[in-house]
């Protein structure tokens, strides 16, 4: 199978890298929207319009499957993407919201969503965990977490300051839903932080998801990934080399 | 006179605040391209593509004068704004070389210019100053800044810790370049860290630029302003009512 992942950026490596490690496509085309770069503060309608945009590209493609790595686009695009694409798209939240089911039985345990504003206000998780029986949910947008990882910064002072500053009111979490593709290089931080909450990540999520959904490749020796971005290819592939290694 | 102020989001807001508290223009027609801020972390052609479009917004006002009040604009793509505007272009770069000049005398003075990564790699500022005689130059993009500001944090820990881990190496500047129209707004906190040094703001330097080289408006008595955004404008017109009061 040929799966294509969109991301806003380079944040969706993070889900690239679970979807190597687990061989479940022979090939991934990467898009990653560099030159417009955070969507996650952008509004609905913008982001629906870059995400259409993204389809387009897959198109060339001959794709099998269109992975939306980005909270954001999963949050507000996936339906009109499904509209015009001639392939599947998932997006990344119905992901979580099972992967998270299969770690919390639960219905009263707290759980905490972490998203940008984008995502946070969309609501997307909330909604899902509510009709799953959910009830005793927080989210919270803290939005230095993506800068701060984008400026190679993955432990120390700034992030644990950071990390008070947005925590500084939450006690024990059961589980954390690590909704944003920059937060699992976080998440040993996180983790330290919440000793005994179980952290959701999206790419682990949606291995689990499309090989439970959609079936996967058996019997091949490594994924080829080919990677392009609206700007700065380059940084792309070096950050990839970086991410991925190992 | 009417001027336009453009910026790559609302940051540019700090300049109109110079150009309102001076009473330079009658009428100031603000575009802030929300949509796809931050461009300090873009590529030049992007910049310039960017840049371009937003010339084409400000023919349909009948400006007489547009200043880019982004430091990452003025930094690359004001020679190409200049070749298809029908009015006046400036910068807020050499405006502010000027500004230096008229506070520090002694060319072997260490000046730190601080900046978007954009604006540092373009090293626009440092040509201006070696042109001018100074030699003691550092150049650094605390990246972070920016979306700690957009975060609505001016002061306390986070900018603290942030401030020690990019100014760690640096002693005693005698001036200070606030490259981006972001940094003005945690100046005091920049001058807690740099307690003797000469603070160089760009929308008090455009002023004397402008008074000094283009004429401007006397006997009126409010500048009428207008407020546009590629994105929502109501976010624009909320920060300026907390930025522009007083």
């Amino acid at each position: 199978m040929r799966a294509g992942v969109f991301d806003s950026g380079v944040g969706g490596l993070t889900v690239v890298k679970s979807l190597i490690e687990k061989k479940i496509f022979k090939e991934i085309i990467y898009f990653g929207d560099t030159a417009r770069v955070p969507y996650g503060v952008k509004d609905k309608n913008t982001i629906i319009r870059y995400s259409l945009e993204a389809v387009e590209f897959f198109k060339n493609f001959n794709i099998d499957i269109l992975i939306a790595a980005c909270n954001s686009v999963s949050a507000y695009a996936i339906e009109e993407m499904r509209e015009v694409a001639p392939f599947k798209v998932v997006g990344v939240i119905e992901p979580g919201v099972k992967a998270l089911q299969r770690k919390i039985d639960d219905k009263n345990a707290k759980i905490l969503i972490l998203g940008t504003k984008a995502t946070i206000s969309s609501k997307k998780y909330e909604k899902l965990l509510i009709k799953e029986g959910f009830n005793n949910l927080i989210s919270i947008a803290p939005s230095l977490f993506v800068p701060i990882v984008e400026e190679g910064i993955f432990k120390g002072e700034i992030l644990e300051v950071t990390m008070r500053h947005y925590f500084k009111n939450i006690e024990n979490p059961k589980a954390v839903i690590l909704g944003c593709t920059h937060f699992p290089l976080i998440k040993d931080e996180i983790q330290k932080y919440f000793k005994s909450a179980a952290l959701i990540h999206s790419g682990e999520a949606i291995v689990e998801y499309i090989k439970s959904n959609y079936g996967y490749d058996k019997n091949f020796s490594k994924t080829d990934l080919k990677l392009f971005a609206s700007e700065n290819p380059e940084n792309l592939k070096r950050v990839a080399r970086l991410w991925l290694k190992g």
